[in-house]
Parts: C-alpha cells; sequence; structure tokens
C-alpha cells in the first residue's frame, strides 16, 4: 500500500493513497497520524491494508489526491540518519574537498544523525537564510522502520523496513568542511530535509525491492533538465539492512525511525565519476558531484550550488512510467 | 514548576510535581503528554502553573511521587543536541586521545545531533551488551525549548527555554575516536541517554538561573563515593542561548528540542585540569576526565571505565540540601 499525510498541525493527517496516486481515502478512523500508525504497525497495517484495498475497488469513498499539498509523511520524526550506501559519492566529494577517504569506508557504513523535529512537504520552498552557504541538493532513498532491537542482523534488520520513500537531503556544501573537520557531524549545514509525497510498503513495491535495496532509476531534473538518472541498486556498497544494523549496533531504534542511503551514486562505464546526463552518461544526484567531474574534466568548478528560484526534482517511476512515490519539487526561496 | 511523565506507554503520562517532589498532581485532564504541553506551550502552561499553585496549597488529590517509576519527562524527543559548553571538558578528553583542539573551540561551539528516538528512566538500567566498548557516563545540563525560529539571537534563544534538567549521556569511549576520525559524529558511541526525573521551568529555578546557566553545583557520585562537585555556571564557555542560536543558525528547531551543555567541568584552582573531590577538588562529571588526569599525575590511566554492576548517581541540589530535579541512578548491566 501507499500512506501519505495531508498538512493538518504538526503531523499531519494520514490517508491510504491509490497505487496511480490519483486518489486518497481518508484514514483518521484507524490511526490518526504516521507515527501512531508506526508505533503500532502490526496491528494497524492490516487495517490500513484493507483500507486501501477497498479504495482500489471504489467500494469506499474517495477524494482526488494532490501531491501539492500533501505533508511530509513524517512531519517530524524521532530518528533521522543517513547513511552513505554510495560509497562512490563519498569518494567524489572528498576529492571535490581535497580530503582523503580511508579505505575504511569500503567496508565501514558511514552514518550522520540528522535533525528530525521538521520534514519538509514534497513542494515546500527551501527557505535559504544566505546563497554563500552553498545551498546543495541529495537526492536518497529512505526507509522507515518499525521498533528495532539493539544489536539486529543485518538480514533480520531488512524485516523492519516497514516504508520506503525518497528524501532530498539538502546540504550546505560551504558549511560542511569546517563541521566536518571539528569531528562531531553535521549540525548548521543540514537544514530541514524533504520526503517524498507517499511511502509506500517493499511488498507493494514488488521486484522493484530486492535485497535491501530500490531497483529503480532516480529521476533528479534540476530547473527542468535531465540532471542525474543514477540506478539506486547499482554501486550501492550497503544495503539497508546494513545500514540499520550498522546503526543499532549500541542501541534499539525506535518506531518510525527514518534511514536514508545516502546520494544515489552510479559510476561512468570506464568506472570513473560517471558522465552528466547531457553527454550520454547517468549524471549526478546532488550538484557537489557534476562540479567535481567539471574540476577534473576542465580544471574548474563551473556549475553553481542553489540559488533564488533554482527547482530541484525528485522521483522514481516504475516501467510504465507512473510515479511510484510522487515527487520532490522545491524551489529555493532567499529570506 | 516542576513536571514529569509517568511510565505509561511510549509518551508516558504527563504530571505536576511539589517543589519537594513528594507528591504529584495528575496533569491529563490539561496535556496527556510532556510533548503535548511544550507543543501548546504558550496555551498550557498557565493552567499546568494554576495546577502545581492548587497542588502546593494542598486542594486538590495528589499522590505520592516516586523517582523510581518515573520515565524519562520526554522518553523520546524530535530533538537532541549535545553541545560542549565546558570547552575545558572537550581539551582534557583531546589531550587523552592524544588528539589536538582547535583554538577555534573556544569560540565557535562543539556540538552534535544525537539521537532521541529513545531516552532511559533516570533509574532504567544501561544495557551494554561488550564492556569493551569503553563505557563511560556524563552528567550535563539540558534545556528543552518551544518552537525557535531560524537565524535566532543567543539573547532571544533564552527566551525559548521552557523547562530545564539533568542528563547522563552515555558514551562508549572505546568506539568514539574511530567515529570521531569519520567526521559523521556519533552514530553507535552514544547510546540512549537518561534524563532527570523532573524537568524544572526557569522561573521556579529563580536565581540559580541566570543568564543561561544553572547556578548550582553537579552531585556525581560514583559506586557510592563522591565523584564530582562541579559547578555548572564556571567555566561554562557558551551559555544555552548560545548553543541555541548555533544550533538554530540554518533552520527552525521544534517544539521540545532537548540540548545539552556537554559534560561540566571545572578547572582546578591553578587553571590546570582539577583535583579529584577525595584530594579537595570539585572532581570530575565523567571517568574520561580522572583517567587523563591521571595519565598526567602517575603516568598512566587507572580509573575504568564502567562494567556490570557500577551505578552512577547525579543530582543537583538547592541551598538547604533538596533535590531540586531527582537523581539519576542508573546501573550498568551488560546483556
Amino acid at each position: 500500500m501507499k500512506l501519505a499525510s495531508l498538512k493538518k498541525g504538526r503531523d499531519g493527517q494520514l490517508v491510504v493513497v491509490s497505487d496511480d496516486l490519483a486518489w486518497y481515502a481518508e484514514a483518521g478512523h484507524i490511526a490518526p497520524t504516521m507515527q501512531y500508525a508506526l508505533d503500532n504497525w502490526a496491528d494497524i497495517a492490516p487495517h490500513l491494508e484493507a483500507l486501501a484495498t477497498d479504495l482500489a475497488h471504489d467500494v469506499i469513498p474517495k477524494h482526488r489526491f494532490h501531491e501539492r499539498v500533501a505533508d511530509a509523511p513524517l512531519p517530524r520524526a524521532y530518528q533521522w540518519a543517513d547513511g552513505s550506501a554510495y560509497v562512490n559519492h563519498v569518494a567524489l566529494v572528498r576529492q571535490a574537498r581535497g580530503a582523503e577517504m580511508p579505505d575504511s569506508f569500503w567496508h565501514d557504513p558511514l552514518m550522520y544523525q540528522g535533525g528530525s523535529d521538521e520534514f519538509l512537504g514534497p513542494r515546500d520552498p527551501i527557505k535559504l537564510a544566505d546563497e554563500a552557504w552553498g545551498c546543495d541538493f541529495e537526492a536518497e532513498i529512505v526507509v522507515v522502520t518499525d521498533d528495532v532491537p539493539q544489536g539486529v542482523s543485518a538480514s533480520d534488520a531488512l524485516k523492519h523496513i516497514k516504508l520506503v520513500g525518497l528524501v532530498n537531503d539538502v546540504s550546505l556544501r560551504n558549511l560542511i568542511p569546517a563541521e566536518i573537520g571539528k569531528g562531531f557531524g553535521f549540525v548548521q549545514s543540514k537544514p530541514a530535509s524533504a520526503l517524498s509525497p507517499v511511502f509506500v510498503t517493499p511488498e507493494k513495491l514488488g521486484e522493484y525491492w530486492q535485497n535491501g535495496k530500490l531497483h529503480r532509476a532516480l529521476l533528479v531534473d534540476y530547473n527542468g533538465s535531465h540532471f542525474g538518472r543514477a540506478v539506486a541498486s547499482d554501486d550501492c556498497t550497503f544495503d539497508f539492512g546494513v545500514l540499520i544494523a550498522h546503526l543499532a549496533k549500541t542501541r534499539n531504534l525506535g518506531a518510525g525511525s527514518i534511514i536514508g542511503s545516502g546520494t544515489v551514486s552510479n559510476r561512468g562505464a570506464d568506472g570513473g565519476p560517471g558522465k552528466p546526463v547531457s553527454e550520454g552518461g547517468l549524471g549526478y544526484s546532488c550538484i557537489a558531484e557534476i562540479r567535481m567531474v567539471e574540476k577534473i574534466q576542465m580544471g574548474e568548478m563551473k556549475t553553481a550550488f542553489m540559488t533564488h528560484g533554482d527547482i530541484i526534482r525528485i522521483e522514481v517511476q516504475d516501467d510504465a512510467g507512473h510515479s511510484i512515490f510522487g515527487a520532490i519539487e522545491q524551489q529555493v526561496v532567499t529570506v
């Protein structure tokens, strides 16, 4: 099934969304909020599934679903931890910063604890106070868990994935080097992230969800042009089972924990950083990567970070070209 | 007023606690949970204050308050960000690790985003899977905010502090160097923290709360012996206004955000690391500090990190010797 939260108060109003994202049915009589559903998933999910079936069979009241009025499925969450499953991305960004990447990054996942007190809705603007901060998007896959026990194995962790979605992990590139240098992770360089309009159960994803990876291309359009078409299951060093197990090594994870893949990134056919979409490549899921490639190829970074008015769109489609999670589409607005 | 959450479900049951911590009055008719109260603080707080007055005047039903059955005031929260206001602590710990401390740490606060999906109650055990991880306590002050706008000034930030309390920021010392080295902050080296039985409004603290600092000694007892008596307002480089403003530089903070001071740490009378309580000093608020002092004075670290059965107690008292926030008292249990 597919779930969304309409904008209402701090936590939204839970609705079940049709597979084609055209309709929704109110789910408030089953669970008022997405967090409540996740808190009681084993009891609640069968009722939501039944509602989704009724919606598909057109036997209950339904309403038009508009992505533009959707809030983040979890407008706030108790945990947001973002991994770096695509080590290729990390290597490129480090290279761009002139920082070395330890070999351990290939077998010990990088992960940071992010701020989870506010997630932006899929059409909410990115409010930027200072363009000099170097605002970038990062297109990623996320999963949402139920309660996960400390010390869970990577294979058992996969069973705790209840929902899958997309995130735009907004990053302030020019604030990152100083925070990395302090060693304490990101506080100022990672403002609020935006989530996709709907989250989808792994079962509903069918063959697109295998071994803890999403087997689809992430469609990243920047100011109306194709910017990234990286395949989320390729060059993915750590599946979500490994990422969850890493996070849960020393503590339990509460229901509704959101875990991110890190920026989806594919290598080029030659094993190198990969070409832009305009040159027949799969492109990039963040600006920092294309800047790195520009530096390698042309000696200087040419693509600017986002400024007022720039629009980033992130989506995943099925084989028929239908949107699976709906699209994140955000415009930068200086404030 | 003083507020607590009795153990009940995932978010506890909000109660108002008498100044002497002996009694509580149910507050469920005003706000079911602490988070609900913080979400609607301007409306709710006056009613809770009235209830506290009624409790003090003994004109409403009251029940015995037992710290041992209290949950964390916020058993889970949408944000936990821990600063390092006591730069002396950072300098010592870095020295112990053989790592250099940049001079910038004296004017740019260190802060990490912590896991907030589970806070332990004040008497909950520290469940430790591996003693080799080097389990340490860190006794700190915390504040809880209402909604804080992006870009808030340090002075305005002080107005957003609604509650003050204590935390034991449990740390796995032997996992920290590797995570610091990755630059992404703490994921595995910071398991769930414990909060004090009650949180207290700044107004109720009176003269003990001035300029965003708690003007009291933090009483840290380890296995029944005095271990730390550091004064929280001394050697505090960054007050809570500065810490909140640092966190809110690039984003809003949601109501119920918990911000920590970092390990409270005083220098010695000579400006050095300070003596143990047994030698007439103010001691330490974590084991890592005494180990550093031992290394300096005796050439080797002697005090071991916590193992099964060790008990840490953290408290703050008023001038009459009465507990202000109740005591955190946790025993390590290997699991």
